[in-house]
Parts: structure tokens; sequence; C-alpha cells
């Protein structure tokens, strides 16, 4: 069995506009080692700012509390571990929450199918998904329209295609063309099939959570599911200060066998939490405390991350806005926070409100990227792909978003102070007046020296007009077809396969189909 | 004599598509004082990488040194300094061309004709100026062509109409149907009766910037203008390590009247400068030390602004590039060799590679625009407007891009700790399952909780459908239309504007045209 990278080499050069778009849109499949920061993290607040959000989050676990709902277990073993039960209302006395945190991991190994695709959550280590959960997408030549698991299957295959993605994600489109109890199975076998880079399991049922650990458990070997991580959930909370049976059913049957959550609260500022910064920030610390702790009680060590989807909202209409400076303000704080308390961080993203892949999305999009680079983010879900508030996964933006992650890898690489990097040689070599292009050291150093898109626009405006003109949506259109067109499935042990196949068949048949 | 700023309210409301249309695009004229952060500014190099980029600089003016061309009055003065002079070639021993820039001030008032309308250039400070210097100008209209006069009177009343400009900037486009010695009088008329901000200078010749100081001395009176600083200017250094003597003169002529000149390297990496990011940096600064030394041998304390100007290179077609990881670096580096010096630093800017107001040039743009506020540079010129390169001017990226530099404003602000931000109140109001767009903290608050964008689409999707599905370039060609139409010229003491209008009519007549 081999899952090594297939490289699809550039096509052969030959005379025409045809040639020349196909050596244009050519596409490799390699994949990028996840990002491990040579730079430093923005830090937005001062030691003093932490401790009052810190000391105000106990003081909210304590005398105001959080809601665990239909989950009589789950208040059990909260009363057990010394909580104050009153109904559903679960009040955790200061330092409680902490203590129960301690002892999740502050980074773990999240494992693929091929394990030169495998990832390292935390630390300095940055690892990027894509969207997730759009009921529907998008395309410049069908326009907008409910997704379908076709869909689906092609954004996985645009992620397992993208250099800069470490991550299949997981819900990437809802695939709304499957019943709503099925549909789960249906991904899972897609991310494992049409992909070897790690993935995420379903959280929508405890049952179907089940059904991920059952899936892997065939593609990876039963015996190393229990002993490694090889999903990375997404467990959202409640906000404000809630914990649904059914998240929290998800979060007890990956904690149980080991395999990862994402603890996130899920706010929009001004609705599900305060209108400010400060108060916003305790919440979700207060939150995320809450929802690792009670990871922690179902399996001590089990691997969560500090989630934090927060964006803020436009008062005139209501709507969530995305690339603002007030969401700018909470992912940093956020990174600041988990780090304090190391865990694995969880935010940003592709986020943006537009309804088209147009310079309000993009805006907002690089605004989202550059402050989770910064931030010290470890785990960012939605890195490409999202647009229209996270309602449209967009066949466009995935790939311009894809590509932008370029920058990313770059910059934090850090400054190289070699003595080939101060290229004193070379500055007295050109001397004043002269010109660096012909110089040795340019000649030595060019080709790794400055990232550039593999998407955008970099020719002489002669050229552009005469090849009609197109902005970046256009020539993404064209990426998303050539990459389409040239994908190859990396290989999988066909008895694995249909063992898979076999699962979800039986599944499926088990049950009428439901769209609820 | 009233240089209050005009208000004009929002139109009245009213039934149909139109009253909502001029609701939606009202524009008040009101300007935001400049930037003074709240937050820190991002540092990439360590104290090591700084140390060493110090001392290669030394290396590069002590044994290579710096042509200073066509300018013998230059070259005596650096003898008489104590440098050592070999044909236009100053070497410049250790040390000493930092000693002579210590005499610049770390921070200045440029003056504007309406007094709120001063800047402070330095410190924590962040002054915005829109783009200079494109021969062309764009608009969704008209396309591409070359920039008239005409255009050039939009963009100063644009930006006399943009909240968050501080600045008038100087060439913001090029009028290129106006003889080259003659150009500089209808733009400095432009800025000076169109908008009461502050602006540039004439860098193009020497007696241009000489008939910039005496227009000066009319609008502000010959002693104020002796006495204070009325103009910043750019001064492009001719890299690598070359002052040319146009450049020098206008310095020459500013610097002895006390006015500000932004000391700039302009380096397309790979091709001005070494392909690295250390090796750029290091003849940025020594370039640098080299015109600020030069500025205060003419007048020691005149005021003058660390300038990089940086751009990375496709090696594939020899473009430059925007928005990248490499320019990141060497502008967060530039900042704190600048901070190092104790000077204001000038970089970033809406840069971008595209040559329409699309994605790509909203990733680029957004990525430079959000590094330059974290750099810490204190003037950013460019900062909007700029397309394809520079060589274009857009009207609809001026104000789309405008519209951004409110997130810069914000993000500034940093992070509210009081106890009103706290909202501990509000959390235990609110409680478990709540929410909080009723509650009492949110109705005192939510007005100025979170920065929202005058231009973006923040819409349902069904409302945005019915109105034609407008992209953002789509919502800045009416922005665009709708502040020109509803500018108003700020009050000017009338035999002031004559005065001024006499000396252009006079200078005019006094010479033939020449369009080099």
């Amino acid at each position: 069995m081999s899952d090594a990278p297939v490289k699809s080499g550039r096509r052969a050069r030959g005379g025409g506009g045809a040639a020349r778009r196909a050596e244009r849109t050519a596409v490799s499949v390699e994949t990028a080692k996840y990002i491990e920061r040579n730079v430093p993290n923005y830090e937005v607040l001062t030691e003093e700012a932490l401790e009052v959000i810190e000391a105000n989050a106990e003081t909210v676990l304590a005398e105001i509390g959080v809601n665990f709902v239909e989950n009589p277990e789950a208040l059990a073993r909260w009363k057990e571990a010394g909580a104050d039960i009153d109904g559903e209302r679960v009040r955790i006395p200061r330092g409680l929450a902490r203590k129960l945190c301690a002892t999740a991991p502050s980074e773990f190994t999240q494992h693929a199918r091929n394990p030169e695709r495998n990832v390292v959550i935390g630390g300095k280590n940055l690892v990027l998904a894509p969207v997730y959960g759009p009921p529907f997408v998008r395309d410049a030549e069908g326009g907008r329209r409910y997704a379908t698991m076709a869909d689906f299957e092609k954004f996985v295959k645009l992620a397992y295609m993208s250099k800069w993605l470490h991550h299949s994600g997981g819900t990437v489109c809802e695939p709304t063309d499957v019943p709503v109890n099925k549909r789960h199975l249906d991904m899972l076998l897609a991310h494992m099939i049409y992909s070897d880079k790690p993935f995420m399991g379903a959280v929508t049922e405890p049952s179907r959570a089940q059904d991920s650990v059952d899936m892997c458990e065939i593609l990876f070997g039963k015996e190393f599911v229990q002993d490694n991580t090889v999903m990375t959930s997404l467990i959202n909370i409640n906000s404000p200060l809630t914990f649904d049976n059914v998240m929290m059913g998800a979060l007890e049957v990956f904690a149980k066998n080991n395999q990862a959550s994402i603890i996130s609260p899920f706010i929009v500022g001004g609705a599900m939490a305060p209108v400010s910064v400060a108060g916003t920030l305790t919440q979700v610390l207060a939150e995320v405390m809450a929802g690792v702790a009670y990871s922690q009680l179902i399996r001590p060590g089990a691997p969560v991350i500090f989630g934090a989807f927060v964006t803020s909202i436009d008062m005139n209409s209501g709507a969530p806005t995305f690339g603002t400076p007030e969401a700018s303000h909470i992912t940093y704080g956020a990174g600041q926070l988990a780090r304090r308390m190391g865990l694995p961080y969880r935010s940003a993203g592709s986020f943006c409100g537009s309804k088209l892949p147009d310079a309000q999305a993009a805006y907002e999009t690089a605004n989202s990227l550059q402050m989770g680079l910064l931030a010290g983010v470890n785990f960012m879900l939605h890195s490409c792909g999202w647009l229209e508030g996270g309602l449209v996964a967009s066949f466009e933006k995935f790939v311009m978003d894809a590509d932008q992650l370029g920058t990313l890898h770059h910059f934090a690489k850090g400054v190289d102070i070699s003595e080939n990097a101060q290229a004193m040689d070379a500055i007295e070599e050109v001397g004043p007046g002269g010109h660096y292009l012909g110089c040795a050291h340019t000649q030595a150093n060019f080709k790794s020296a400055f990232w550039r898109s593999d998407l955008f626009d970099y020719k002489p405006f002669e050229t552009w007009a005469e090849e009609g003109e197109r902005d970046t949506q256009a020539l993404a259109t064209v990426r998303v077809k050539r990459m389409l067109d040239t994908y190859q499935q990396p290989a999988l042990d066909p008895e694995i396969e249909a063992q898979l196949r076999a699962y979800v068949a039986e599944k499926k048949a088990s049950m009428p189909d439901a769209f609820t």
C-alpha cells in the first residue's frame, strides 16, 4: 500500500493559449508540513487585564454557574467532582475547573492514514482545516444553491490537493440530498477515501460519534484507535453557559475513546455574550473551562482544544460581522488565555460576511487569517472556503483562501539572519547605483526568497487585458476546474475500502431516512 | 474665517428605492483624530538580529559608502562632517551617521490650515495619507486611463470627506494634462483650496520645492512657516545607495525651511536590494541613516521620517508583488530599527498588484494595512486608492480602502478593562441560555461597541439579491458618486485664495510648457 503523495508535474510547454492556460493552472499534489512558528505571538492584553478576566471567569463559574441540559449523568459526575448542583445548574467552586483542566495535554498528535500527513496540534504549531458547516455552495457558473454530496466530495478533493491545507476538515458543506441521520456516514467515507489527510468526526448525535469511532477502527485498526488520536471533532457550546446533551453526548464518546474535541463557545458578540471584549472573553473562558473540565471528568488526559468562535454584530441589521477589530481583540486575547491554561487553541478562519468572493470577502478574510497566525492559533477551522457568514461554501473562495494560506507559512518562518541572508557580499558586489537581479547572491537564492501566489495575476497590464481582463474569481474558476480534472485518488487498501463501504451500507439499511 | 468641519447630516427618510439608496450612501464630513496606539507593536526581529543588522549597516556606510550624484555642495558638507570623499562616493566612518541623526526630532507636528486637522507624526501615532504618484486612474465606468487634473481634484475632495484619512497627501495622481513643469502648482492649489487637511510639497525639482514653501507662506503666513512644519514631503532614495541631486535639492530646500521630509529607500527586493530580508533591512538602514544624517547637516533639528518602501518581486515575471510575507518581515523589522533610532517611521499602504479592485487587491491590501498598524508605522502614505502596483489610482478602491482604515482606528484603541467593559452584571442578568440583545448592558453600550463598515454589504441574502447582487466595487461606485455630489468646499479667506491663484498664474506665465 502506497500513500505517498502523487506529484503531477507541470504539463509540457507548447504554443497557443490553451497550452499557456494549462501551464498556468497546473497543480501538483504536495502538502506542506503544518506550520511551526518561528515568530512571536501578538499579545493585546496586559498581565493585569488577564488576571481580571481570569478572576471574573471563576466568579461566573462559582456564582452563576453553567447548565448541563437533559444530562443526569453529567450532573452526577459534576457532583462527585465537588460542584454544587441545583436542577440542571452546575456551580463550580473557584479553582476546581482549572484544576480539572490540568490533566488535558498541551499538545497531541492527530494521526492520518498517511503518516506523512500526521499533525501535531498545540505548542507553536498551526494546523489549517477547511470551512465547516455551510448548507449552501456557490460557484460562478451555478450560483448559490443547496449543497449536495457531490459538492462535498469536490471540496474533499480540493482540500486534498491544496498544498497549504494540512487537514481535510469535517462538514465541508452539508450534503442536503442525503438524509440527516445518514449523511455523516457518507461524509466520513469521503474523507477516508478521497483524501489521506486527517479529518473530523460526527457530532450531531452520540450514536454518530460512535459510528465515527467504528469507521476509524476499520481504517486504522481497533487497537491503533484506542492508543492514538485519529479524529479532532467540533463540540460547540450553546452560549451563554449552556452545554446541551447532544454535543456533550458526542464529547463523551470521543473523550472515552481518546479522540480529540474542540470545546468551542459559539458567540455572536452582543447576542450570545456581552457586547464588550472583556465581557466576552470572560464568558468564553468560563465556558471553555467548564467544557474542558468536563472532558477530563470523562477521561483524564483526553485531548481537547480551547476553542473560540467569536464574531461581532452589526447593530443596525443584527448581522454577524467579520474581520472586525473587536473580533481581533477577542482572538488575540483568547489566545493568551489558552496559553496560560496550557491548552491548544482553535480560532480564526477565512471569515467574511460578503455574498460573493469579492473585495469585501477578501479584506475581511485577510484580516481574520493574519490575526489567526499572530494570535498563536493552533488549529484553524474554516481556513478556506467560507462565504456569507458561513452559510455558503464557495468553490472559488476555497482556492483563493487556500492560496493565501501560503503567506502564513512563509511569514511564520521568521527572519533568517545567517551569513548568507545578511548578503554583505551582494551589497558590496552591486554597490551604489547597481542592480541586484544578476548578482551571485540573487542567483543563488531567488527561487526560495519570496512567496508567490499560484493564483493571483502578476502579468503586465497588456497581457492581462488581452487575456480578457479576468478578476480573481475568474482565475479561481479556472483553477477549481483544473484541480478537479487532474485529481487522483490516494491509494487505499481495497480490502479496507470494501469494509468501510459495507459498514456504511449496513448502517444506512438499518434505519429509515430522517430529515431532522 | 470658519474652517470648522461641515457636517452634512443624513438625508430624510422616505419611501422608494431612490430614498433608500440615498440614505445608505449618505456621507458626513467628519475627520477622526490621527490614531494614537493603545496596543503594542509587533516585533519580528530578536535583539541579536537587530544588532547584526545595525553593525552591518555601519560597515556598508564605512566601507562601501553611498553616492551623492552631481552635488558638489553635498560632498563638501560631508567632507566637513568627517566623511571620506572619493569622487561622488561618500564613505561615512562608523558611528558618524547615527550621531548626526540624533538631532532629528522623534516626533513633530505638521500643521494644517484648519488647526483641528493638525497631526503629530511620531511616537505611538499613526497618520494616514492617500496614494501617491499613479499616472493612471481607473473607475468602473471609464476604465483605465491617463490621470488628469480633474481626477486629481476629485481625489482631493474624496480624501477631504474620508473620515479615517488624516492627511490630503501629495501627488494623489499625476495630472498628465498639465505640463510637467507646472503641474505642481495646480496640485498644491487643489490641496490648499479643496481640503483643510495637511498635505505634501513638490519634490521633482528644487525650484518646485521652493514654490511649495512660497505658496505655504501665502496660506499660513511667512513667519508661521519658518517657525512651524506645514508640509511633509517624499524624498525617495535611488536605491541602492544613491542620492540624486534632484531629490537632495528638494530635501535641502525643505530642511532649510524646517519642513519635514520622508527619507525613503524605494526598493523592489531582489532588484534594488538583496533578495533576502536581512540584507534588504541592512541596506534600508544604511540608506536612511545617510539621508537623515544629510538632512541634519543642512539644518540640525529639521524634521525627517525614517521611510521604507519595500516590495518583494515575482522572479517568474519580474513584477513587484505586494501583501507578501517577506514584505511584512521587512516592514516589521524596519519599524524596530526606526524606533531604536528614535525617528518617526513611514511604511505600508494599501498595496496590491491587481489590475482591478477585486479579491486579490483586497487580500494584498488588508495584509499591508494590518501589518502597517502592528509595525508601529507613524506615517502611512498610500493608505487608500493604490492599484496595479501603484500605476493606477482607483476611485472605487480609494473609498473601499478608506473605509477599511476604520478597522485600524478601532483596533488601536486596545481593550477596555473598565468595570463597565467587564460586564459582570450583564452575564449575571442574562444567565445560562439567555440572550444579550435586550439586556441593560447591551442597550447602554451597543452604539460604540463594534466597528461597522460604511460600505460593505451586511444585508440579508434576499435583500441583497433583490437589489441586484452588487459586489464591493459596485457599492463603491455608488459611494464615490454620492461623495462627489455632496462635496462642499471648506471655507477659506477669499483674499488668501486670490493670492494663491495669482501666484500660480504668474509662475505659469513665467515659463514655457515642458513635458519632461
